[in-house]
């Protein structure tokens, strides 16, 4: 098989999909499109809905920066009483009710805290577009869509928002997952007079500028499968090379359509091969435990789950085959689906959002290895460029994050500077090859489990969670209950 | 005297004038325009004069923000070695040439660190504005200057130019006087990973959102009169009531031209009174032994020097005569004036800028109290806020530096988060009163004399230099040494 034949990247990031640069393109899930489909309408969810107005850009002056547009974000009082902190999430790349119904976290610890809880939508996403649905269109106004702008809106909602609240001495303590949880870290950097402390899940934010090798996510991957069956990866390795003997015989994409069970007939390899790629890394990303993950009706470990259908074929099964089983074991965990749609889907859970910022400023370069489970790929920066370019219209700053946010040689720059960050990681999740995962001072931590996938911390306790899962969340509250009264007494230290 | 008829405000921040903003408009000095008149040709200076392309908006990737302009820096190698520290002065509103010329201090110690100076022109301040002359034309453009961009644009020139001499781990150091000083102790704040420590001399990052009281400011401009003779400061402040006299009487202006020795005729009694009050303001800010500022001829404390020629006259001269001759000793100091230049005067020393920023960003709200030497005012934020609009068609935003970069409870903010910043600061500088006067932490730290001027230890040292200045310039090495020893050490063991 070509190695640029199935030079496909799949990337994604949260329960929202993310993709990054890769030579093949945009390639992103439709996993979960399927996944919304269960679940069009919103979730029911205990907050208020509010509209915050803000600047559509915070760095500049221009007649343009002072046009407004509406953030939303949720509340929930319940809990709280005036002076009393307040928790709040910085939202990432979607319709914050999804990460507000995925962040139970949070919930889960108010009543102790008595904390206020705050969801903020990130602006460009959800209903927090400035020019409404055209947003997405126009380049103009998609250049103010980027982090920094990101979190200058979270500063002066917080802002206001304790000023309304005539609570302006709370503690606010930021959380977030993914690329939330790399707001909420960066938040607390850029404005630790405005929240005390961060808790940073599964939050990559080394995975820029090649501080971390660009192989490292993919072997995640597949050291994942690895830790499952040396069989299981060892098939699946192999799998690509079938799919592409189909592929290139006569009538192959028709035959693979049929092998696949697509709704539609295929256009293109890449369109399979993304889909199978797609299951195995989204699978590693979930692998824990699925009482609350949406793989939930399956029991324990995801990979495993996947490695065993793998591994129960007979002998001599064909590997792509197996591969396709497994796969649909995560794109059919329920069972209902009567065919897969593998392409020209489309999206509006924010992709097109991330996409855009993956061509700007959150250039997060990858490669594949010989060694992966995955088909290899070799990492183009060129390409990449050419397709934002033409895609946007814009060319990327790929050095940008680190020079604003900094992340070569943290340990040494924030030995000494800084305070109160949690980075939680769960080895087994990829993206965490990209994430803090030593202790830098006293009290900007790395929890780290052996286990653990995408920011499962965050995520509503249920009965059957394992315990290095209990533990985390507990060491979590433990920390932050430590941040929470350090700043009570300094309050009445000062008064 | 009416009030509202002399509600004058006088604004100046370092060697160049920053004005901010008042009922009355947008005064600035007089003097600083003969200073420069005196000083035409620009300083001859021991650097090499480069110049970096940077993206005109850093914080957008929007069309316009890939427009680029030339970011003028001065460079000095003389001292340095590869590996060695990088001493970078974070410029402020003016040319870098001036600033690079009144920071002797950095070339003083250069050799003892054997350091690479580096001094950054500000963007829209002299050649590094982005359309060229036309910079402060448009509202479009100018829209772009701001602290956030100038501290990125420091950001992103220090990271290359390290990449370009091949050296990636020297550690970085900023400087800054006045608005300087603020951008620099912004910049560790903002930029860790990029500085390793900051000496921001007489930076009055809590002159915001009324941390500190309104009146402050005029207050210690009294109070510096008032120390220097009880009898100085009763005639100023009498003084004005005369002013408003001989105003109203009639062909009263004529009059007034006559005693002033105009050049020509006045055409408001603002121009005398902001004339006067800027002698004084001025004086107050450059008030220590005088070898090093521009005052040089003059011996000893200028502003004792003022209140001898008040205190000097018979007994009852008119109290505006003496403050004339008060103020004149001010502006012509080497007694080469013939007359003076009291209006219309137009300015290339970037004051277009620096309110510019004072209408959007960088609002200091200030009032003048009967208390005060000076003619009282209130602050009046609708006026202000009419005048910008009606000047540069913007609405200034009088929260952002706060939320940007705090102030609020700053010591409850840094003692724990932050480290490596020099807070200098000299009490009889009236910018003081906003500036930090206690230590934060063990690393942040305020060095306060109770001399001392607006950043006079940034000065090259003198021979005449006194001992409290000599103490605080030999303390702030001493820090600096520190910080690069450890910086050292930290790298040894990273590797």
């Amino acid at each position: 098989m070509s190695t640029c034949l199935l030079c496909l990247v799949l990337l994604f990031f949260s329960v929202v999909a993310e993709a990054t640069y890769s030579p093949g393109g945009f390639h992103h899930l439709s996993s979960l499109r399927q996944k919304k489909k269960t679940s069009k309408s919103k979730p029911e969810l205990p907050f208020e809905t509010r509209y915050f107005p803000q600047n559509l850009d915070h760095f500049s002056f221009t007649p343009e920066s002072y046009k407004v547009f509406h953030q939303k974000y949720l509340i929930n009082s319940r809990f709280w009483r005036k002076g009393g902190p307040i928790f709040v999430y910085t939202g990432n790349e979607g319709d914050i009710d999804w990460f507000a119904s995925n962040t139970g976290f949070m919930s889960d610890i108010a009543p102790k805290f008595r904390a206020l809880l705050v969801f903020i939508e990130h602006r460009f996403y959800g209903e927090s577009t400035p020019i409404g649905k055209k947003s997405h269109k126009s380049a103009e106004t998609l250049g103010y869509l980027n982090s920094q702008q990101a979190l200058a809106d979270f500063a002066i909602l917080i802002r206001s928002l304790k000023q309304n609240l005539s609570s302006e001495a709370s503690p606010v303590v930021v959380f977030g997952g993914s690329y939330g949880g790399m707001l909420a870290a960066w938040f607390r950097l850029k404005y630790p007079h405005i929240a005390i402390g961060a808790l940073a899940s599964s939050s990559p934010i080394l995975h820029f500028d090649k501080i971390v090798p660009l192989t490292s996510f993919y072997d995640a991957v597949s050291q994942d499968f690895k830790d499952a069956s040396i069989n299981c990866f060892k098939v699946i390795k192999k799998s690509w090379e079938e799919l592409d003997a189909v592929t290139n015989k006569k009538n192959g994409l028709q035959e693979l359509s049929k092998k696949f069970r697509t709704c539609k007939g295929l256009h293109s390899i890449y369109s399979a091969s993304n889909w199978l790629s797609g299951a195995f890394v989204y699978t590693a990303m979930v692998n824990y435990p699925t009482a609350a993950n949406f793989m939930a009706p399956l029991p324990g470990y995801p990979v495993e789950q996947m490695c065993k259908i793998v591994d129960g074929f007979p002998r001599g099964s064909s590997n792509l085959d197996r591969a396709f089983a497994a796969a649909s074991l995560y794109y059919n965990y329920s069972g209902s689906e009567k065919c897969f749609e593998m392409e020209q889907q489309t999206d509006d859970h924010g992709l097109d959002g991330w996409q855009y910022q993956a061509c700007t400023e959150m250039v997060m370069p990858m490669s594949c290895s010989n060694q992966s489970m995955l088909p290899p790929y070799e990492n183009d920066y060129e390409a990449f460029e050419e397709q934002c370019m033409s895609r946007y219209g814009v060319k990327p700053r790929p050095h940008w994050i680190t020079t604003e946010f900094g992340g070569m040689r943290i340990e040494t720059v924030l030995k000494r500077f800084g305070s109160n960050i949690i980075f939680s990681n769960g080895l087994q999740d990829p993206w965490s090859r990209g994430g803090v995962l030593k202790n830098i001072s006293s009290s900007i931590v790395a929890l780290v489990t052996k286990k653990g996938a995408h920011h499962a911390d965050l995520r509503a306790a249920t009965k059957g969670d394992p315990e290095w899962l209990k533990e985390q969340r507990t060491q979590e509250v433990a920390i932050i209950e430590k941040w929470i009264s350090e700043y009570y007494r300094d309050l009445r230290e000062e008064n």
